[in-house]
């Protein structure tokens, strides 16, 4: 069933197998149309095989290339597939590091089981995702401030065409130059943009239900979504925001979670409200719990600089309840959070026919993302020692 | 977003680039181990290549071989992935056929726009199949009476790894050898089997939901619920009877249509009773359609031998009105239908702690699935010229 068996290997992230790439590529320049295409990814990979009978194999690191995958592949008919996103940051220090790697490894375990993919020690993933950096990290991020991708997948690779629980999988680590929106040059034509335009999902289409699987970071999630993401695109907006139900509760944001700051309708005060995790409706984001945590411990007590103090608080939200705080003026701020994404305002929302807007007074954001967003960003690039960041040794050059 | 755009080629089954295997695979016996596996494929396979930019490449049938895939690719991701499951026959007269292949190229073409993967003219589709079966039918199906397994299959296989709508796809289409279990030898130490075994899924595991995607055959419907049938298989049972809403609505079972044969329990009439289409929470069945108009055709106006004549209907029924009728003897037969399992009789359903029997007077089936299935048989094997048989001319050999 996927889970730890006793008998069988489980997954060590301390010893490898290395095969070095000959053939080095070449580093897209920021900004390049080979970066903007998320497709060139960097010298090598891991993979760690696993079958049901023998448990997890010794980890590889390979060149990257392409996998060889049967026509009767699980993964390709069956959706057995789940993945994490993550990023590695270069510290204004010189030093690499991750953010709350553990977290992501947790996730993936659970996802991997849901998928009926097997289980492992979430604390070895930042190990594999280590050694990867560790080799690639001098060449491909060598700019203090900028990050890569990372792309932890496990996947059914196995050949049995049976409808089955997979007897084989692969987990593969990969990492891809990923352009930084927030420095992209702007374009003089346009109007600066003060932040995403969601389409809020109409009642025919729903991301998940309760009972199902929203909760995991399944490939199961993504391709059935992007639908109706491609007809929003199409209409000019940025992401779906999946709403939920009979009184339109708003879930998550494309593959981003939603925070808005307002005024609570019945005594004034100024709350941070997200959706809750216990329906299991929406993904538990890393970003998104480090958002509520931080404001938790840093802006709940106490003003920080001209920001009033927030209460952060996990409760169901409708659509209905965004609109009403925007007629009555009581919206201060709406963001998303999440690893593509980061901390990015949100300007306005498109309920069927109505345009709600939800930047705060005089149309602006009023600057909790950017705080929270300048707080995070202090701990991943090494502003700020936390014990939210992961440091990588690197291979001397 | 994966419709037919005038400007680029559509899907075209009359021309193909034909490279011939010269290294001939073995032929697994019937009821061997790999046979058993569902990973022996045939000695070619065909795909089609297509991009956002030029639309459906010219087909190709060439060795059977690994896919060459992209760690990037959307198919691994974000399960942009759907197929379909065919058989072809070789009827007692030595001609091969299909079973109503349109079908199943309508359905693929619906499945694939609804992943956001590319749409096609659906008659295509049997074209390609034909092509496939043209070529390696006459060495590996030359018994009468016997039948391979064929997916034709539809991915995401570009290399960008941004949540967007693929812009490259591969259709492919492969055949193999599939155990014909109503001619495995039986074990004398057990009992006959009278039936499946069903394992009513619980409230917290939903295999589709309205506005979700239960009618399409995505991927993204297996992976998710492998951990459920697993467990099932794990107690003993053959298939997750899959239940929705608060009053346990029957919608279908593992991979097939769920059907029941009862009095109805208002005015006692012989009744069909399967699952509507128009929630979009099911499949809609090949076989299911054919169980269905079969039924109307020739059961509904008066008795077939000692059958008593029935009326098809497509309605919601729950678990507690199968309960109800099992308790007041009501029930007459039940059995599932897919092209996987044919048409299997159901002898009873888990549904929490109850057992409920799905058997008829004496614990028997009253012989409606036996006889629907040699009248699908007779089509599909050519005993009888029907128009929902489309027959393949193959090479000499």
């Amino acid at each position: 069933m996927g889970s730890i068996a006793p008998h069988v290997a489980e997954l060590d992230g301390s010893n490898f197998n290395i095969t070095r790439s000959t053939n080095l590529r070449d580093v897209p320049l920021p900004g390049s149309a080979e970066e903007l295409s998320h497709s060139h990814c960097t010298d090598h990979m891991v993979t760690v095989r696993w079958t049901a009978a023998k448990g997890w194999e010794t980890p590889e690191v390979k060149p990257y290339q392409n996998l060889s995958i049967p026509p009767t592949a699980s993964v390709l008919h069956y959706a057995t597939e789940c993945f994490e996103g993550m990023k590695v940051y270069r510290g204004y220090d010189g030093k690499l590091r991750l953010f709350r790697p553990d977290c992501n490894g947790e996730r993936l375990n659970n996802s991997s089981q849901r998928s009926s993919l097997p289980g492992f020690k979430y604390d070895e993933l930042k190990k594999l995702v280590a050694k990867l950096l560790q080799i690639d990290g001098p060449r491909w991020l060598p700019n203090p401030g900028s990050f890569l991708y990372i792309r932890p997948t496990v996947i059914g690779n196995g050949p049995h065409l049976g409808v089955q629980v997979p007897k084989e999988a692969l987990l593969f680590i990969i990492a891809v130059p990923w352009p930084d929106f927030t420095k992209m040059p702007k374009d003089p034509q346009q109007a600066p943009k003060k932040g995403l335009k969601l389409f809020a999902s109409s009642p025919d289409t729903i991301r998940a239900w309760p009972g199902g699987f929203g909760y995991a970071k399944l490939g199961a999630n993504y391709g059935p979504s992007l639908q109706a993401h491609g007809q929003a695109q199409a209409k000019g907006f940025d992401q779906i925001l999946w709403l939920f139900g009979q009184d339109r509760q708003v879930t998550e944001a494309g593959a981003s979670n939603f925070f808005i700051v307002w005024h609570n309708a019945d005594n004034g005060k100024l709350e941070l409200v997200t959706a809750p995790l216990d329906n299991q409706l929406i993904l538990p984001g890393v970003t998104r719990r480090s958002v509520l945590e931080l404001v938790r411990e840093r802006l709940s007590k106490g003003p920080v600089g001209q920001l009033a103090p927030l209460e952060a608080v996990e409760r169901t939200l409708t659509i209905g309840d965004i609109e009403k705080a925007s007629k009555e003026g009581r919206i201060v701020e709406s963001f998303v959070s999440g690893t593509a994404y980061f901390i990015t305002p949100v300007a306005m929302i498109r309920n069927e026919n109505t345009d709600i807007s939800t930047l705060g007074v005089n149309d602006e954001p009023a600057g909790y993302a950017t705080l929270i967003k300048s707080w995070l960003e202090a701990i991943m690039f090494g502003k700020e020692e936390h014990d939210w960041a992961y440091t990588i040794e690197e291979e001397k050059q």
